[in-house]
C-alpha cells in the first residue's frame, strides 16, 4: 500500500493498485458534521501526462469499488469495468490517466462506517449520514493531491452517473466531458421504496446492534443479504430472469414441496445474498443508498414540481455531456435521463443522449454491450 | 360462530358471517400428505335459489380473508371488495349467492400452520407445503356441503384469479363462468423472486424459529415486516408512488441526516410493514407465497418451453371466461393474460379479454376502476 500523501503529484505512481490517499484537511460534510483523517482507497491506470490534460475520472456504482481493471482481493473476480478499461479499450489507457476512488462511506478501503474514528473506536452508527456530493467532494481533494487540476472526463454509472452529474454542477469548471450512464438527476420514488426495504432488512437484524456491531465479532448478514437480494431483482430484466431462469427448477422436475430453494432463481438469488455478505459491510450499505434517496440535483434550484428547477441546476456547467440509458433498466428507466437531457438543453450545454437496446436490465452499463463501447469510444475521441 | 358441518344443504344460513365448515373428510394434497380435521372460515352473501344455479364462489388474493363485504374483524375496516359486492352492485347479492372462503394455509379461521394439529400442537413447519389446486379443492368440498353442485360463475383476482382457473381445468363442469383479474397461468419467474426475498426476510428472523414459534409468545414481525414491505412495492405503479408520495419528506423540507423515516414513502412502508404484523401470520406467508410461487397450470401438460401446452390444459374446459388485466401493472403484466386468451382460444373456448387503463398497479382490482365494474356486471348479466 503506497501512500501518495506523501508523493508531490507529478511523481503520482502510475498504475497504482491498492493506493491510498490521507486527506490533508478535514472534510465539511453537507450534513453540516467534519470528518477528520479521511483516507481514500484508489487505483490509477495509466499516465498523466506533462500537459496533465488526460485525466478521466471513473465513479463507482453503489457496491463497487476502485478496482477497475484489476482483480478484487476478495473474489478474485476481474476488475468491474475490465472490459472497458486497459490498453486500446475504449477507455484506453495508453492514451488516458484513469483514477477510480472507492467512494466516502465504502468499506473496500476509504474511511466508512466500519473504519476507526479518530478515538481509535470504529465510527459504526456515530459514522456522519453523508451524500453523494459529499463523496465527490473527496474525489476532488483526491485528484488535486494526483495533481490533476481538470478532468478529461468524468464518467460513471448508476450512483457513478449521479457522483459524475454531482461533479459537473458544484465543481463546473473541473470535468470536460461528463459521461453518465444508467443513472438519474433525482433518485425516483420507487428506488427509494426498495432501498429502504433493505435497509430495514439490515437494521431489523439483531446482530446489526444498533449499528455498533463492527469489533463485536458478529455483523447483520441476514440482514444485508435479504436487502442484496432486493436490490439484484431491480437490477436484473425480466427478459435476463426468464432466459437464465425461467421457471426452472433446481432438481430436474421435482417440487421439493418443502422450503428450500426449488426454483434455479430462488438459488440463485440465496447465492448471490449469502456471497454478498463475504464482501461489503452492511454499515456502508446504509449510508451509501441513504445518499443515493437524497440525491436530488436540482435540491435548492426554485419550488418543488417545478420543472425548470434542473435546469436552474445546470446553469453554470462548463462541460459537454453524454448520457446513455438501456431500453430494459425498469430501475432508472430512459424517463430519467431524458429529463436530464431536457434540463440540459434548456441550460444551454451541450448534450448527447440516447437509449441504448441491450437485454440485462440496469446492469447492461457493466455488461457486453458493444454499442455502449462504441459510444464511449465516440464521445472520448476528441 | 355457526358451524355448517351440523347444517343441510338446503338450510344454508343466509349472509352467513363468521361461519365456519369442518370437512367431513380428510383433505388429500397435491405434495402426497394429507390433513386430517380441515376447518374452512367462510362468508356467503344473498340466498341460495331453489334451482342452486345463483351461486358464485369468490376467491381472495395472498393475504386476503373471507370477509368480502363485512368489516375486518382486526383492522375495522371495510370488507375487501365491498365496493363490488352488495345489493345492486355488480356482483349483485340480490340475485346471487355469493361464497368466499378463507384458502387452506391461512390464518384467518381456516386450517393453516397456525392451526392446532390433530395432536393438539400447532403445526408450525409440520403443516405440508400445499398448492394452489389444493385450495381449491377445500373450497370444492366447501361448496358441496352449502348444497352448491354447480356455480353460476368463479371469480378472483391476483391469487383468487389462480385458483379460479385451476378450478376451471380441475374441475371443468363446476363453473360455468370464470371471471380471472390481474392473474397469471404459470408464476412468472420475477414474482417468484419477489416472493423468495419474502420468504427469507421470514426465515432470517430468529423469532421465526425455524417455524416453530406459533405458542412462544414470539413470532418474526420484523422479517414478516420486510416480506410485507417488498410486496407492497410490487403491488404499486411508479406513478402512483410518484403521485402518492414523489419524493416529499416527512417534515417539511429539512433531512433528518439519520435513518429514521425521511421520504413519506418510507414512513408509508414501514407502517404498511408494521401494521401487517398485527393482521397475518408469518408462515401463513410462507406458505401462500410458495404455493403461489408452485402455479404451473401447464404443468403436466407435454413438453416445457412448448408453446402449446396452456392450451392443452384447457382442453376439457367447460366454461366461458373473461380475462381482464390492468396496464400499470407489472406483477401480472397484460402479457400474462394474453398468453391465456390465446391459449383458450387455441383450445376453443369462449374468452373475451381486456386491458383496463387504470393508475394503481396490480392493486387496480381492488380498487376504484369503474370500467371494471361495468366489466364484471356485463360478464354475469346473462
Amino acid at each position: 500500500m503506497s501512500d501518495t500523501s506523501a508523493i508531490l503529484p507529478i511523481e503520482t505512481p502510475l498504475n497504482a493498485v491498492g493506493a491510498t490517499y490521507d486527506l490533508d484537511q478535514p472534510l465539511e460534510l453537507d450534513g453540516g458534521q467534519v470528518l477528520h483523517g479521511v483516507r481514500i482507497a484508489y487505483e490509477t491506470y495509466g499516465t498523466l501526462n506533462e500537459a496533465r490534460d488526460n485525466a478521466i475520472l471513473v465513479c463507482h456504482a453503489t457496491t463497487g469499488d476502485q478496482h477497475l481493471a484489476t482483480p478484487h482481493p476478495i473474489t478474485g473476480k476481474p476488475g468491474w469495468w475490465s472490459r472497458m478499461v486497459g490498453p486500446g479499450l475504449p477507455i484506453d489507457t495508453d492514451r488516458f490517466y484513469v483514477i477510480c476512488p472507492n467512494v466516502l462511506g465504502s468499506c473496500m478501503g476509504t474511511t466508512g462506517p466500519g473504519s476507526l474514528a479518530p478515538d481509535g473506536l470504529p465510527y459504526g452508527p456515530r459514522f456522519p449520514v453523508i451524500t453523494i456530493r459529499d463523496m465527490v467532494r473527496a474525489h476532488v481533494l483526491l485528484l488535486k493531491a494526483l495533481g490533476v487540476e481538470n478532468l478529461y472526463a468524468v464518467i460513471g454509472g448508476s450512483m457513478g452517473g449521479m457522483q459524475a452529474l454531482s461533479l459537473s454542477v458544484h465543481w463546473p469548471d473541473l470535468a470536460r466531458r461528463v459521461l453518465v450512464l444508467a443513472s438519474t438527476a433525482a433518485m425516483p420514488v420507487q428506488n427509494i421504496a426498495f432501498q429502504e426495504l433493505g435497509r430495514q432488512a439490515i437494521m431489523a437484524d439483531p446482530e446489526w446492534q444498533g449499528g455498533a456491531y463492527h469489533g463485536t465479532g458478529k455483523s447483520p448478514d441476514a440482514g444485508l443479504a435479504v436487502a442484496r437480494m432486493a436490490a439484484h431483482i431491480t437490477y436484473l430484466s425480466e427478459a435476463t430472469l426468464s432466459e437464465k431462469f425461467g421457471r426452472r427448477l433446481q432438481n430436474g422436475q421435482a417440487k421439493s414441496f418443502g422450503f428450500g430453494a426449488d426454483f434455479q432463481v430462488e438459488s440463485y438469488l440465496r447465492y448471490q445474498g449469502e456471497s454478498f455478505t463475504g464482501r461489503f459491510d452492511a454499515n456502508s450499505y446504509l449510508y451509501i443508498t441513504k445518499a443515493m434517496s437524497y440525491f436530488d440535483l436540482a435540491e435548492g434550484h426554485g419550488e418543488d414540481d417545478h420543472p425548470g428547477r434542473l435546469a436552474e441546476a445546470f446553469k453554470g456547467v462548463h462541460s459537454r455531456f453524454c448520457l446513455v440509458s438501456f431500453d430494459t433498466d425498469w430501475l432508472y428507466p430512459t424517463s430519467e435521463s431524458r429529463t436530464i437531457a431536457h434540463a440540459l438543453n434548456a441550460a444551454g450545454a451541450p448534450v448527447s443522449f440516447m437509449e441504448l437496446s441491450a437485454p440485462f436490465g440496469h446492469d447492461s452499463f457493466l455488461l457486453d454491450v458493444p454499442a455502449l463501447d462504441r459510444v464511449i469510444e465516440g464521445f472520448l475521441l476528441r
